[in-house]
């Protein structure tokens, strides 16, 4: 146990130096609400350390590595379970993400109950403030965007 | 202690995702074999974490934290006894960087006893050993150079 808490220390130091915790809201319209939801915990390092994220991956038996085309190596934690899995673990541990992991905690337990547009809505604002967190830029799709398909769509009515 | 190996488990993970374990040779002629070996472990972050740097710095009272000119902030442990003592603690929990680890102990080691001019070559090459691991491009003072000098100053002569 003792063991295990210095790998989840060890690997907190690792994901606040240089991982991300985050969400992608994803046009895709075959979608009740228009947008995939896709959250993730990622790691980067470079190609060289392919082996070493390969090995991080198979022994936590979480999420998958791939090879970016800019030659980045991602360890990528990406279904829920994973996800609650890693944040139960690792959240006394995280200093620098510790808000992030809070929030997408918080999320994906609204995310589980969502019912209507409204709801969608919400959602999609509490992934703005985790991406305000994350200084992301570039980034398109918002909470202004859902809301403009919903209210379009006509799933915004009570 | 359990808490302080927990946190040398998380700043080992910091170190290893985005960190340097490096020796720099600097043309200095006011030194004796004309060289200045300058040893560092330095933490890279965005300005925006110059925060949870300077208290990790502060916390643990080694190196001195700094903003580089493009707004990366460096923590950098650079004075002998700061860096001997963060590798005794961080060692076990390195994962990436526990080679350069090893071979920095052994170069500081080294460089407290060398004597004469062929000592301070044999350094040198350590160091481009260490160097290598760290995949150092751009690095233009290195054993070669110090050869050169050292025997143009006559100083490799038995």
């Amino acid at each position: 146990m003792s063991q295990e808490n210095l790998k989840w220390s060890y690997l907190a130091g690792f994901l606040d130096a240089d991982g991300s915790i985050h969400i992608r809201i994803k046009p895709n319209r075959t979608y009740k609400f228009g947008f995939q939801i896709s959250p993730a915990i990622v790691f980067y390092q470079s190609v060289k350390q392919a082996k070493f994220l390969k090995k991080m991956q198979k022994e936590s038996k979480l999420g998958y590595v791939r090879l970016r085309n800019d030659g980045i190596m991602e360890w990528i934690i990406g279904d829920l379970n994973s996800i609650q899995k890693f944040l139960n673990r690792a959240m006394p541990f995280l200093k620098i993400k510790k808000k992030q992991a809070l929030k997408m905690k918080l999320i994906l337990k609204f995310k589980s109950k969502i019912k209507n547009g409204k709801d969608f809505l919400k959602l999609s604002k509490m992934i703005d403030e985790l991406e305000k967190l994350n200084y992301s830029k570039k980034r398109k799709n918002n909470s202004r965007k859902v809301r403009n398909y919903l209210k379009k769509k006509d799933l915004l009515s009570p």
